[in-house]
């Protein structure tokens, strides 16, 4: 078994660059998954594990073995080397080097009656995150980021999703683009907005649906207000106008779960 | 104008210790509020101040006299007695000392038909700042916090509610007199559990009704369970069977306003 302990090593250091830089992951196709949990996740999501780097004093040889396939290359570090690269404070003991997955709309695989969550330019990763870990919950088909403005295995985006990156199809495009995809194949789409807007509860979405929210800053931009099947908005009967875009995606959802009886 | 411009200041000191420590605000009865908004939303909600302080460079002494009462004692700072003072990034220039409320579920005056949040024993800061500002969006009547593990003049429920922390009533006491309290006041109540539950949007939300959250890590207590109107939980169909608990709370929140047509 190989054996790196020095945070020196060529290859820990390109790996920092992994955590750090958008660049090296599209660069190299590859991107870091922290947690026992997470890379469990990631195999049943159908991701490549290239290498795995564990503590073995956290997490034994055989309990990696078992965890991850035969062809993953395995390397032990030490803690300090560990430390180097972890997010996280609770210290798992095991990183893997994954392969990133295709964005591209034209990959994603819907259902007859697919439920589709489109965000639009969202920049925190603890929003993307969270609305990841939501889109799980509603087991909905895929989630869609129009105008990305975050990296999507920026390593804040996967540690706040728990996992629920890899248990999603995702793709990212422009809007312009995303909008095309969901007319071509025949998906309603309903965008929140606060402009001429009718009440998120009043309308149907069992048959194939997308919902549109943008960031809580700006909104959505004029084309998914013009051209979608309709405009929703969540009525707001308190002081402050704004909720976060995670919340009100979660709202809006679980109304279309519920409409279409769970 | 009284002005202070040393972090060595005997008051400016005691001001520190409101922001660090939840015992000096219960002694003093008295916590720290950051921001023009939230100031605006805690005089709004009847609060009382009983200083502000303020950096003239960054918000005028006309701007600040119109924005409180004439009774409150104003006082300028530095700059860098507010960065010792103020918990936020963003540099607004304006803090106050206010009284803080009675947190007593018999000082709550309900409507006739009262829709009320209880979460139990949450404890991250941020989690009842986001559960605050939803139950604002919702109108609700009120959040009661049975068990509380936080301080809720903490400076990070007051950040992370965005100013909801005075906009909504708000009571805490142990889940034993939470429990009597909603009997009593004959307010139907539904325990969101994994165990023996029922989907959540099959029960009807339109008489006097609590719904009841817990921790992610441990749930509800047995006595929420063994005492609700109904156990009910919301469906999770993905690969990850946890949600946020300010995500779980705004989805039975909505549901329940929307079955009482906003």
């Amino acid at each position: 078994m190989k054996q790196i302990s020095s945070v020196q090593n060529p290859f820990i250091k390109s790996l920092v660059q992994l955590q750090d830089k958008a660049k090296a992951r599209k660069q190299s196709g590859t991107f870091l998954i922290e947690g026992q949990r997470e890379i469990n996740l990631a195999l049943k999501g159908g991701y490549t594990l290239q290498t795995v780097l564990f503590v073995p004093e956290i997490i034994t040889n055989a309990a990696v073995q078992n965890m991850v396939p035969e062809t993953v290359a395995c390397i032990e570090i030490t803690k300090e080397v560990y430390q180097k690269l972890a997010y996280r404070d609770t210290t798992e003991g095991i990183l893997a080097v994954a392969e990133t997955k295709s964005l591209a709309l034209a990959d994603l695989n819907l259902s007859k009656n697919p439920l589709i969550l489109v965000a639009e330019a969202i920049e925190k990763p603890g929003n993307i995150g969270a609305i990841l870990r939501t889109a799980d919950a509603a087991n909905i088909d895929a989630v869609i980021i129009a105008n990305p403005k975050a990296d999507l295995y920026n390593p804040n985006v996967v540690r706040s999703s728990v996992g629920c990156l890899f248990t999603r199809q995702i793709a990212t495009d422009s809007t312009e683009n995303v909008i095309a995809f969901l007319k071509v194949n025949n998906i309603n789409f309903y965008s929140a907005t606060l402009q001429n807007s009718t009440s998120y509860h009043t309308q149907n979405y069992t048959l194939p649906t997308a919902l549109v929210v943008g960031t809580e800053a700006t909104g959505l931009t004029q084309a998914w207000r013009e051209q979608s099947t309709s405009n929703i908005i969540i009525p707001m009967q308190g002081e402050i106008d704004s909720m976060n875009v995670s919340v009100a995606a979660a709202i809006l959802l679980f109304e279309a779960k519920r409409q279409r009886g769970f």
